[in-house]
C-alpha cells in the first residue's frame, strides 16, 4: 500500500438526496476521527456545500468545517433525511474536474469523499486520474447512495431500502383504500431507468408472488417496470381482467416505463407540452403527467361494466419517497457503515475506490462492506435483472426474497 | 329517556376512509358488547358492506355478522387503515332512505350506527325521521370521521390528526429535500372545502408562526387555504420574494383554493379537459392537475434570476394522506372512543345523536366525547376560522397551538 498522506479531508453529497444520506456523512466523519484524524494525518474535516459546487468556489467559501462538530449534533444530523451539506445536480466534465482539483490544492485536501450515485463515482474517477496526471497526491473515494438501486457491484444501495419501505407502506394503505371504495388506482413510482423501487410495491402483498394471474393476486395486481416493454393494449387488457373480476385494480408503475422501441411512455401521454432538461430528457419527476395520462387511457379505453364507467384515480408518488423522515433501520445502519468504511479504506492506504455492499445472509439478514474500483461503478446503470421479473406485469419470488429483508418491520394489517 | 329497544344493531362506514376509521368500528362493537349486547337487548351486531349500499341489498346479503368476531381479530382490524367493511360515496335521498328503512325492518335492526362525515350525519337524520313517521322504532347514531376536519360542533374529527401527521412529516422531509437542491416546490394537499389539512403543513416548522414575512419563515414558506381568496398575481409575487432571498421556496396549497369570486383555481389551470362527477364538480383528487398547473404558472410567470429559470416541481399528495398505516396515537384512541360513546348513547336510551369531540386541555392534551343533535352536524361544513389564519398565505399561532397536540411525537431534525 502507498504511504498515508498528510492534509485535509473533504466530504460531499451529490444527486437526489435520500432518507439516510446523512448517515453516510456521519460515517465518514466518524471513520476519519477514529482513524486518520486520530493519528494526525488528517487535520481538518471539511464539508462541501452543495457537492463539488462548493469545492470550486473561491477560497474556502463553499466549505464547512466539520472537524469539531459535536458528536450529539452529528448523530442528530445523521437521523435527518436529505443532504445536510446541500446537494447538486452538476455532472462535472473534464474542465469542471480541473477546477475541483484546484479546490483541493487550495485547501490542502488529500482525501476526497463523495457520496452519490454512478455520476459521483465517475467524478471521483476523473478527479483521481487528473490528480495523478498532475502529480498531486489525492485519495478519492466514492460512497454509494441512490434510491434507484442502480449501481453495479452492490447487492443494493443505501437509500433504496428506506424509499422501498415508504413505497411498500403506501401501497399497503392504498390497497385497502382501493378495496373500500373500488375502482382503478394507478400509483406512479420513481425510477427512470431502473425499476427496483416500483418493484418494491410487491412487498405490500405480505407474501411472495406465486405466479397467479393478475386478478388472482393480492394487490398490487399489476406492476410495470422500465425493464419490460410496456404495451398500452396489454395494459388495458390486464386492467380489464382484474377490474372485471374484483371491481377494483391497484397498479404500481415506474415513471420510466418504455415501449418496445425504448421510447418513454410518459411524454407520449402528456396532456400538454413537457419541460425538457439540459440532458434533453422530458421532465417526469415532480409532475403528475404519466399518472394522469394513464388514467385518461383507462377512462377512454376500458369497456364500461353495466354501462358505468369505472372510477379511475392516479397518484404520483413524489419526492417524499426519498425524504420521508422514518427510514428503514437496516438502511440507516448500512448507510452509516459505508461512510465509515470509506474512511477505513483511506486509513489503510488505498488510493481510490468505491465502497460496495455485499449480502452475507437473508435470515437473519447480514451484509458487509467491500471495495470496488471506481471505474466498475462509475457511469454504469444496473437494471432489474431477469430473475427478479415475472412475465410482463409482476416481479418474481426471487425479488421478494431479495427485497423484503431490507425494509424492516411492516405493520400487520387485517381484513374482515 | 325512552325505553331500550330489543333487536339487532348495524354499523356502517361511509365516504373517504381514514387511517383510524376501523378504530371507530371496533369502538361501536366493543361498546355494544359491554352494554346492549351484554344486557340482551341487542342480539346480533351486523356490519354493512359498503355502507348503506349493503343495507339496501336483498335479504341480508350485504351484511356481515360481527356478533362473534374474535377480540384479537377486532383489535387487528382496528389498527388497519381504510374502511374494513367497505365504504360508499352514495348520498341517500328520500327514496334511498326508504330502502334503508326497509333493510332495517327486514333484519330487525333497532340500532343504526353510521361512521362518516356530514353526509352520513344527514343520512342518520333522514332515516331517523322516516322511522319515526312510519312508527318503526329505530335509534340512529352518527360517529364522526373525516380527514377534512369539517364537521361542526367538533373540536376536531377522527381521521384528521393522522392525515395531518402524514402531511406534517412529508413537509418536514420535503423542506430539507428542497433546501438541499434549491428551487420551488409546490405541494398540493387534500381538502376541497376546508383547509385544515393544508394548514397542518405549518406544523412541519416545529414552531408557531410569529408573523414573519414569507422569506423569513421556516419552510413551508407559503400556505394557501380555500378560505382565503387566491390571487395568481399575489402568489407569483410571494414565490418571487422567497426565491429571490433563499434560492428556494416550499409551498403548501389546498386542492380547493378559489379566487375572489369563489371559482376553484384547479380547473382553470388544467392542461386538458377535466372529469366532472355526478355532482357537477370537476374531479381534482387523484390527479396532478392543480400542482402541474401552478408549476406551469411559476415557470412562465417568474422573473428569471441571472437569466436562469428556476427549478419548479409539484407533488400532489394523494390518497396516502388518508390511509398511511402509521396513525397518530391520539387519533387512534379518540376514534375508538367516539365509537364506544355512540354505543353508550344507545345504551342510555338516546333516540338519536351525533358523537362530538370536545377538547378539555392542551398540555397534557385531553378530550371528552359528548352528544349533539344530528341536525346540528348534518350537511353543514366547518371552515378554517379567521383566528386560525394569518394574512393571505399563512396560519396563525392559534392554529399551531390547536393542531400540534393532535399529531403526537414528531422526529427532531437537525441541520448543519
Amino acid at each position: 500500500m502507498p504511504e498515508l498522506l498528510s492534509g485535509n479531508a473533504v466530504i460531499g453529497q451529490s444527486g437526489g438526496p435520500t432518507a439516510v444520506i446523512n448517515q453516510s456523512l456521519a460515517g465518514v466523519v466518524e471513520g476519519l476521527r477514529l482513524g486518520l484524524a486520530a493519528s494526525g494525518k488528517v487535520g481538518r474535516i471539511l464539508g462541501m456545500r452543495h457537492g463539488v459546487r462548493g469545492l470550486v468556489k473561491p477560497g474556502a467559501e463553499g466549505l464547512l468545517d466539520l472537524t469539531q462538530i459535536d458528536k450529539a449534533k452529528l448523530e442528530a444530523v445523521a437521523r435527518t433525511p436529505s443532504a445536510a451539506l446541500g446537494s447538486t445536480r452538476d455532472k462535472p466534465d473534464e474542465a469542471y474536474c480541473d477546477k475541483i482539483l484546484d479546490g483541493c490544492r487550495r485547501n490542502d485536501i488529500r482525501y476526497f469523499f463523495y457520496i452519490g450515485g454512478n455520476d459521483s463515482a465517475d467524478t471521483c474517477r476523473i478527479v483521481s486520474e487528473k490528480a495523478a496526471d498532475a502529480g498531486y497526491e489525492l485519495r478519492c473515494f466514492h460512497v454509494p447512495k441512490t434510491i434507484d438501486n442502480d449501481l453495479l457491484e452492490n447487492d443494493h444501495t443505501p437509500g433504496f431500502p428506506s424509499a422501498a419501505r415508504y413505497v411498500s407502506l403506501a401501497l399497503m394503505g392504498d390497497a385497502l383504500d382501493n378495496a373500500s371504495l373500488g375502482g382503478i388506482k394507478i400509483n406512479v413510482i420513481m425510477g427512470r431507468n431502473a425499476g427496483f423501487l416500483a418493484a418494491a410495491a410487491a412487498i405490500a402483498r405480505g407474501a411472495a408472488p406465486d405466479g397467479a394471474a393478475p386478478q388472482d393476486r393480492p394487490a398490487p395486481h399489476l406492476i410495470y417496470l422500465p425493464e419490460v416493454p410496456f404495451s398500452t393494449d396489454a395494459f388495458l387488457a390486464n386492467v380489464e381482467a382484474v377490474y372485471a373480476k374484483l371491481g377494483r385494480c391497484q397498479i404500481a408503475v415506474s415513471e420510466g416505463i418504455r415501449d418496445a422501441s425504448g421510447a418513454e411512455i410518459g411524454p407520449k401521454l402528456m396532456r400538454g407540452p413537457g419541460e425538457v432538461d439540459a440532458h434533453g430528457n422530458v421532465q417526469l419527476s415532480g409532475s403528475g403527467a404519466l399518472g394522469d395520462g394513464l388514467a385518461d387511457l383507462v377512462k377512454t379505453g376500458l369497456t364500461p361494466q353495466g354501462g358505468k364507467a369505472p372510477r379511475v384515480r392516479a397518484d404520483t408518488f413524489g419526492y417524499i419517497q426519498r425524504c420521508w423522515p422514518h427510514a428503514s433501520p437496516i438502511d440507516s445502519e448500512e448507510a452509516r457503515r459505508v461512510g465509515r468504511y470509506a474512511a477505513e479504506l483511506a486509513a489503510r492506504g488505498d488510493v481510490s475506490g468505491s465502497v460496495i455492499i455485499r449480502r452475507l445472509a437473508d435470515a437473519p439478514y447480514a451484509s458487509e462492506c467491500a471495495r470496488a474500483d471506481l471505474a466498475s461503478v462509475a457511469r454504469h446503470t444496473r437494471h432489474v435483472p431477469a430473475e427478479f421479473i415475472s412475465g410482463s406485469n409482476d416481479v418474481s419470488a426471487a425479488f421478494y426474497a431479495y427485497c423484503r429483508p431490507l425494509l424492516g418491520d411492516l405493520p400487520k394489517l387485517e381484513r374482515l
